[in-house]
């Protein structure tokens, strides 16, 4: 148990201490310029060279302030501007603008690290994982959460039989998007921007892709109510989402995400003998819950926080990228992500259960 | 907040401390014979006078055990043996059962306290219902959540705009059957004697009915998934449930229930404002967990277990019997849960909505 508490953060993934990745940013939105920053800055493999903005000011700006090396437009990076100044990029755009971004990179050879949900539809993330194919560039999602320690952790635990037979699953994860960005044209509701719409693929997708990488099980068939009433919705189906998930092996999972409402996330894993369960789940301070017949444990680990998170995440990529290795969730990877939430929308609509191949 | 938690307990309900009722209990379980009797022992309106059994030795040797004056077989009951002695019966019969025992009571002019669900078909609820309307007796469904405090407080909360404007529930209830009950016979893997099936009707119920209770809201739509894998749920539909509720102002339910995996409770409704959580939720020890924005707060209660759930249920049943007062769930309100079961195991059958009028 000592070890096991002292192991904790054990990287298990990492593979090299040697060498850097430069990254060119791309979108400097709140996520990136809070949180993917300080990340990289404290990262052990990796340095900020290039920021990339539509506002060539914006760019210059918070390249001064961080003390990087280039500030440049949208246009200037397409137009390889300081190409030669980093080996990768991270994406935190809108999703409807990843692929323009991938597409460049892989021009220039650069490896793509790109948020989630991968592009606004399958098609245009069927394109971003052939585009980087073609040109032979790594391709990763950023899902951090498979690089959470507690995570991880679960996962060797549900590996090793803690569960018995995994039964059911259910994830939450909600917000109160409008007292966050109180924006009623925020990208987020804006489906030509976001995709097929909100909740689910913004949010609904942490439950989704974790429960995967826990289980590695993957779904068969889903089915989903969704509402929208309030009218800075209108445009989107799912204010709020509800989906039953048939994963292989009969595990029903339960997935239910909101863009209205108190703030939330919760993902519990219950199984003949045990269960799992993170609390929060996913927005940093991941704690961890684990019970088997009457004795329960909680794992809390309070500073590790969003910060953390994006840090472990870029330092994951970059080790897969300098020492030329696979990577987990790699494009085709969240290309399944991106065909479970379509056919999630498309049951809502149907009323009817969608399958998956 | 010092009056709030001195008054935690409080029996808003009560409305005399006149008076006692004689129970007649049906069905010598260890659910009666562990929790019923001790509870109506502890009660301050109540006393056990008879005792009914499929067998006379064992309804004699527990009556003599607890100073009960009569301990008789259902044929005795049915005969009208020790009528003069009970005003009112509790059932702790399997499901199926009950209707008949309702109506020997109605018969004799008794009130009835039945455990729920009601019955094992909608049907046979209706026919109870109106046994007993025609005869003007009292006709109770055993909601012991409904008279337990951390729900009462949580209703009251809710109704004060606790959560702002309520948006989706997530119930849970799961327990390992077959280690509870290490018998793949018994009554409750059995349609003929269970109804429709054995999670939802003996443990969704839970969730479902506290929410109605709660939100003072009904269910109008119902999606489910259902899955029996294990061979002793080979004639039961529903190892496992997990279901999509749709009720009034567009509210999302989801409900999941397992008879075949580690025990959880949990009954979480979350609206724009805030959310009100009990965990565990439905077997003692309900502990509220509530937070607005930030602020979140933990009312713990834990000497409050599932003997002291029913006694409350049992001076309620008194209190409304001794003042001939208004039952909330009465035959009527329990029969409602029987519809939206039915109509859960309809729409996981047909794999499509079943609406409720």
């Amino acid at each position: 148990m000592i070890d096991w508490i002292d192991n904790y953060n054990a990287r298990d993934w990492q593979t090299t201490t040697e060498g850097e990745l430069r990254y060119a940013l791309i979108g400097l939105g709140w996520w990136t310029a809070d949180v993917a920053i300080p990340a990289i800055e404290s990262s052990e493999n990796g340095t900020t060279t290039v920021l990339v903005s539509s506002s060539v000011e914006k760019a210059e700006r918070l390249a001064a302030d961080h003390d990087i090396e280039h500030g440049i437009s949208y246009d200037e990076f397409h137009n390889g501007v300081a190409s030669d100044a980093y080996d990768a990029i991270y994406i935190g755009t809108p999703n409807a603008y990843h692929l323009d971004y991938a597409e460049t990179a892989a021009k220039f050879g650069k490896a793509v690290l790109t948020e989630k949900p991968m592009e606004a539809t399958v098609d245009r993330a069927e394109r971003m994982v052939e585009v980087c194919e073609d040109a032979d560039v790594p391709l990763m999602v950023a899902y951090r959460m498979q690089t959470d320690p507690a995570v991880r952790r679960a996962r060797e635990l549900i590996q090793e039989g803690f569960l018995g037979k995994p039964m059911s699953v259910y994830g939450n994860n909600s917000q109160p998007l409008l007292e966050m960005i109180p924006d009623p044209d925020q990208w987020r509701l804006n489906p030509d921007l976001s995709g097929y719409g909100t909740s689910v693929m913004d949010l609904g997708i942490y439950s989704i892709n974790t429960t995967r990488f826990l289980l590695r099980r993957e779904p068969v068939a889903v089915f989903s109510r969704m509402e929208s009433r309030h009218e800075a919705f209108a445009d989107v189906p799912d204010e709020q989402a509800a989906s039953i998930l048939r994963f292989e092996n009969g595990i029903q999972m339960v997935s239910t995400s909101s863009q209205h409402a108190q703030q939330d996330t919760q993902l519990k894993l219950t199984g003949t003998e045990g269960q799992i369960e993170l609390r929060p789940a996913f927005h940093g301070k991941c704690t961890l819950y684990l019970s088997r017949g009457d004795v329960s444990v909680r794992v809390a680990h309070d500073t590790f926080d969003s910060e953390q998170e994006m840090r472990e995440e870029f330092d994951y990529f970059a080790d897969r990228v300098l020492t030329d290795s696979a990577i987990y969730p790699d494009g085709r990877h969240g290309l399944q992500d991106m065909r479970i939430i379509a056919a999630i929308h498309e049951a809502a609509e149907s009323g009817e259960t969608a399958n998956l191949e």
